[in-house]
C-alpha cells in the first residue's frame, strides 16, 4: 500500500493520531509517523514507525487495541487543540470503527507491532490496513503554520524541562521567535492556534 | 478572483516568483505573496502585495513588464535552486506568454502596480489576471521542508550581515539547528535541498 498519495512520505510526517481505548474513550495527539525506505527487489519499500513515550494516552490505547488512525491535516488549530487535549467528540467521525478527525484531508489506519522497547520510548512498526482520501488541495507554504507546529512541540516539552532555568529561558526565547513569525506570516487559523497555545503555555508556566 | 483554491491564502504565501525581462531573460526567486483581508460589502475581500528590494532581478523585471507569475510548490529543491539562481531553462514552461515552473502545483499571473516606495523597499499591489491549477494533493506537514525554507531565508540574508561577526555567528547557529531538523525529519527532496544550500552557503562564507 503506497501512502504517498494519502500524504505520508519519507522522513517524518506530522499528523494527528487518533486512538480509542478498550473501553471506548477517544484520544487525539499530534505525532510524527516515521517513514524509512529500503530497497526490496529493485523496488523501494517504505517502512512506517511511531515512537511513543511512557504516560501518553496514545501509547496505552495502542497497547490495548494495536490500531491507530493517522489524520493528515494542515490545520494549525487542530494541532494545538490535539496537543492540549482539547478536541471533544464533535471533532470526531468514525472510519472502519476507529475514531478519525472529520476535517482531516486523509485517514490512514495502521496496525501496530511493538518493535523496540527501552527505558525512554516504545517503537512500534506500523502496517497500513485502510486509507481514505477526503480532500486534495493546493496550498502555498506558510511559515506561520510551521512556526505553530514548532511552538507546539516546544510547549509540550516545557513540562519536561521545567526544573532547568536555563533551558526554560532558551525555550521561552524560541517561543517568542515563533510567535513573531506567526504574527508576520500566519493566516487566521495560524493566529487563532497561536492564541490557544499562548493560553495553555501560560497555564504551564504557573 | 478567489485564489484560495490555487493555494494563495491570508498571511504570507511562500511561492517562487517567475518573471521575464523586457529583453526576454527569465528569472525565478522565492518570494512571499502578502495577502490581507478587508471587509467589502459584508464580504471578505483579499488584497495581494509583494515587497521587493533594490538589486533584485524580480524588481527590475517587474518595473519593465508589470507582470509576475506566482508558482505554488512544496518542492524544497526548487526553493533552494531559485534562491541561488540555479534554475535553468529546462525548469520553465510558458502560460499566457509568461514563464512558469513546469513542476509547480498552480500558477497565478498577477498584474502589478507600485503602491509604495521607500529607501528600503518597493511595495507593489497585485491583481490576479489568470490562474491554472496543475495538481492537487494531500501532504502531511514535514518539519524538514520548513527547516529548508527557514535556512534558505537565513542564507540569503548572510550577505547582508557579513560585516557583523556576532550576527554571523547567531545565523550559523540557526543554520545548524535547521540542518538538524532536516536530517531528522526530512525526506529525499529536503535532504537534497539542504545539500545544495550547504554548498552555496560555504561559497558565501569564503
Amino acid at each position: 500500500m503506497d501512502l504517498k498519495e494519502a500524504g505520508i512520505d519519507e522522513g517524518i510526517s506530522e499528523v494527528i493520531v487518533t486512538t480509542k481505548s478498550a473501553s471506548g474513550k477517544l484520544n487525539a495527539a499530534p505525532i510524527g509517523i516515521i517513514t524509512t525506505t529500503s530497497e526490496d527487489k529493485d523496488k523501494d519499500k517504505n517502512n512506517h514507525f511511531v515512537k511513543l513515550y511512557e504516560g501518553s494516552k496514545t501509547l496505552s490505547n495502542l497497547m490495548e487495541t494495536n490500531k491507530l488512525m493517522a489524520n493528515v491535516t494542515d490545520d494549525a488549530v487542530l494541532f494545538v487543540k490535539a496537543a492540549f487535549d482539547n478536541l471533544n467528540e464533535t471533532y470526531f467521525s468514525f472510519f472502519s470503527g476507529l475514531p478519525a478527525l472529520t476535517e482531516a484531508n486523509s485517514w490512514i489506519i495502521f496496525q501496530s507491532v511493538l518493535a523496540e522497547e527501552c527505558s525512554e520510548f516504545y517503537l512500534f512498526q506500523l502496517t497500513p490496513i485502510a486509507v481514505k482520501i477526503n480532500r486534495k488541495e493546493v496550498k502555498a507554504i506558510n511559515r506561520g503554520l510551521n512556526a505553530v507546529i514548532e511552538a507546539t512541540i516546544l510547549a509540550t516539552r516545557y513540562d519536561v524541562v521545567i526544573e532547568d532555568e536555563r533551558e526554560k529561558e532558551e525555550l521561552k526565547k524560541l517561543m517568542v521567535h515563533y510567535a513573531g513569525i506567526v504574527k508576520k506570516c500566519g493566516g487566521r487559523r495560524e493566529k487563532e492556534a497561536m492564541g490557544i497555545l499562548d493560553e495553555n503555555f501560560l497555564l504551564l508556566d504557573e
